[in-house]
């Protein structure tokens, strides 16, 4: 199955792509603009599983057009399919990446977070912060934790916790990041830096998570080519790994790092500007693409946000 | 005003102390367990104090023991009065501190992050990791933001949009900050790691926010004993710094920092092992007293959480 949300910011519904067709979840998910952790932590996706097998479920409106259609409307907005628990992200996970930037290999994961008020809809736009000169594009691969996960004894228990995964961009601000002191977080939490979705795809529907290409282009040149088979530690460990330091939740997600081309990485740096636009696409979770603006002064932009 | 939150874990109830008496907030909070973002975004403190002015709200039973009480009895469990949309955390923010850690000044505030996850109740037993040797102690003075602070230009426009402050535990895991690669994230969000309140105190109520004692015990010897004079960098100019990196909203929460004394800096490294009691307390916001305990080995514990 995968699950979308469309509608104006605070107003989104979900849906359901399953077999074929398309379906309205409203019956089972009421005014939620995206899953929750509550949602996924009461077997929600089994609920919906079994309303799909049961026919019970209304489809939408023939003329609703789906996240995957090849030109999506202009004035339909898609919503990130998920309001995260809380947001992990792993740096420098594919070999290629690790090289540019002129890391050495790491031995062990690299963990820094990010806010789940950054999360926005794939095609909202991006804002630059002020001042930023060095804001920088990362797609990546996001791990939504359908179970709770404590301690993880292998990468396979690790992966039965996965409820289904989901594109982010995983947007950095590099000066922020790594000149300003401190950790990475401070370059990582500007809002509206992690466009996530259109789709959130089950499990179930991904054949094997690490041979997945990873592609991303900024003004239709093509930046980022990769593949999670290059990933250094692959989703499984991954999990696994953070689950001896930190327990994972429903509805968690976990960003698990970018292959090469990063703007950091290629000569002449070219970090984002105002008016620049940004595609990406995972294979098998759909595509994003998102216009930077530089953040407006006065009052912060509306956006989806995930709070009680 | 003071808030705190009494009952079994998921089942607490609000209720405030005003004006020398406490009383219920089941009326305007309804089942939360705790104040949420969006009851902060709405004004909730302000309907809080027209009530307790209009003499509408119910008093809590005479008997009810309240977090001030000089011993509070065993059976009666207090839960953390806020569930944070998200925490920032400022590193090596006291001088005494920074220098114990050999750690050199910073020139620009530190920033990492805890996950909202990890917030218990201020006398909730604190879980010491599996595989854990250096689990150690912080106490901080926490703030809660009660508006949203975006791009502000001046400490004091960012001190304005202060609910209240809350004392936080900020408990953290140094094999796992420091000696495993990446960001300290890694050795501050294990569960349990962030005993909260037992009050959120009101900013009207707090004369000088950088004149606060504060105070941490392990089984009754004195580690910690310091004074908010000493941050290096004061509330208002934590909160203007960080609101240029990301917007902080309603319901945000910031540690800002401890002072010297955590295990990390004494001599002999006296790291906490199952069975230490932690108690902490800042100067006009109350106590916390934990037990430390070895983290079970299956199942997750019953805890707080922040969750749609």
């Amino acid at each position: 199955m995968k699950f979308f949300a469309h509608g104006a910011v605070g107003a989104e519904r979900l849906a359901v792509e399953a077999d074929g067709a398309a379906y309205d979840l409203s019956a089972l998910t009421g005014e939620a603009p995206a899953l929750s952790p509550s949602f996924l932590a009461d077997g929600g996706i089994e609920k919906v599983a079994r309303a799909v097998a049961d026919g019970t479920l209304p489809a939408v409106d023939a003329s609703t057009p789906l996240p995957s259609s090849d030109d999506r409307p202009s004035d339909v907005r898609f919503g990130a399919p998920l309001a995260p628990g809380k947001i992990l992200c792993i740096g420098l996970n594919y070999r290629d990446h690790a090289a540019e930037t002129h890391a050495e290999l790491p031995t062990e994961p690299i963990l820094f977070m990010k806010a789940p008020d950054t999360v926005v809809g794939p095609d909202d736009d991006v804002l630059i912060p002020r001042g930023s000169e060095k804001t920088d594009w990362e797609v990546e691969l996001g791990v939504v934790l359908g179970r709770t996960l404590r301690y993880a004894e292998s990468p396979e228990e690790a992966l039965d916790a996965v409820a289904g995964y989901v594109i982010s961009n995983d947007v950095s601000e590099r000066e922020f990041q790594i000149e300003r002191g401190g950790t990475w977080d401070k370059g990582k939490n500007c809002e509206t830096f992690n466009p996530m979705g259109p789709y959130l795809v089950t499990a179930d529907e991904i054949a094997d998570v690490q041979d997945l290409s990873l592609t991303l282009s900024v003004n239709g040149e093509t930046r980022q080519d990769g593949t999670t088979a290059d990933q250094i530690f692959g989703v499984g460990e991954v999990l696994a790994y953070l689950s001896l330091f930190m327990t994972l939740y429903p509805g968690d997600l976990v960003n698990t790092g970018t292959p090469a081309g990063v703007a950091m990485g290629i000569e002449g740096q070219p970090y984002l500007r105002d008016g620049d636009v940004v595609e990406l696409a995972i294979e098998g979770l759909g595509s994003q693409r998102q216009t930077f603006r530089d953040a407006p002064a006065a009052d912060a932009p509306a956006r989806t946000r995930s709070e009680a």
